[in-house]
């Protein structure tokens, strides 16, 4: 029993480590949103050194992983729950990539008066951090309805990037001289999008985890 | 010994199988850019209707590496070896994700003239191809020098996004009316640069499997 009880409290500490990383991607994601909309090049900057911070961590979860399965010998469900994990870090570490790219669009726009107010990309910045944050709760807790309710905001963050696109194409037409800023808004979108698709990923690796079944959560 | 051999014989045999999914994934790049060049709605179709496979291909590798852990408890070092072939496979599937994002785009422009003959698009396409082949290969004789040499076209890669990048900023401004068609261009040559990446992630994991050290092979 005892060696169970130690393999648990690392098991614990794994998941714990996970949402501390998904703690730094939630800010990551949020600080270069903010510093897009508010033009704030230091922010961006912040997002851009804080990256490191992230792949550390990704690769000390993965090294405990590792470990864990070379000296535990998990059972196969304990193996699965190590194997999420590694799973969700390398969707983690994406998302932190992602909040970068968006920061370095920050720096590359810093300086320009923005077209207008950003509106929706905030919107779907506080939507893929809700996704983040739910769906790492639902690994914890291994909670199939929470990953599967999570998930349906993807739905959301979608049809706002297709507004956005549809939105910029307009302007840019009207007006060329944006155009350089308008596409940069673009990916700026595309790679909130992209996160939102990371947390639906985690999802579905949970409801996989939880009860075997292989399945897509939104396409 | 026996149960040694076993184990080796099971590890070859998931090199084969990465390999395997590995050229539907380049196989899919090539026609997805195939597609998107020669406006063929057909072929882009076929890459998105392929895909199916190499989720599945991921799938059935992923149990198999599970199995294999949990049944065979490997050294360290097979450990390291089923672990970096989960990796990679992730960075395969995001590939044939993306090669789907392209095709979409192609889908998206039929029956459109192109702004002009695609050049540089099908030369990322050719050398992100060679970036994934020379990874896989890299990753099956665990050959430092090729991971590592592999991953310097991801330069070129870079500067030939960065080359579209700007040409098709200045086709838009010249003429409005092609914006919608030079930002889906944008996007493909974007997804191209992706997969360059997910080709160094290959290579930099295999870096780290033979040395043990984490480096970043193109930033």
């Amino acid at each position: 029993m005892k060696t169970r009880t130690t393999f648990d409290q690392a098991l614990d500490e794994l998941k714990h480590d996970i949402l501390r990383m998904g703690f730094y991607v939630e800010e990551a994601i949020s600080r270069a949103v903010d510093s897009l909309a508010k033009q704030d090049e230091s922010m961006a900057q912040s997002v851009l050194e804080g990256d490191i911070l992230i792949d550390n961590q990704q690769q000390e979860i993965e090294d405990k992983c590792m470990k864990l399965i070379a000296t535990q010998q998990p059972l196969a469900k304990d193996l699965r729950r190590i194997a999420a994990g590694l799973m969700i870090i390398t969707d983690l570490e994406r998302m932190g990539d992602l909040a970068c790219d968006i920061a370095k669009i920050t720096k590359r726009l810093v300086g320009q008066s923005l077209i207008k107010p950003l509106i929706d990309i905030p919107r779907m910045a506080q939507l893929a951090q809700k996704m983040v944050k739910e769906a790492l709760d639902a690994y914890v807790r291994e909670d199939v309805q929470l990953a599967t309710t999570m998930a349906a905001d993807d739905d959301l963050v979608d049809s706002l990037h297709n507004q956005v696109f549809r939105e910029l194409l307009v302007y840019m037409m009207e007006n060329p001289k944006i155009i350089n800023q308008a596409t940069a808004l673009l990916f700026a979108s595309r790679h909130l999008e992209r996160i939102a698709d990371h947390a639906t990923n985690i999802g579905e690796r949970i409801v996989y985890l939880v009860t075997g079944e292989r399945k897509e959560l939104n396409d």
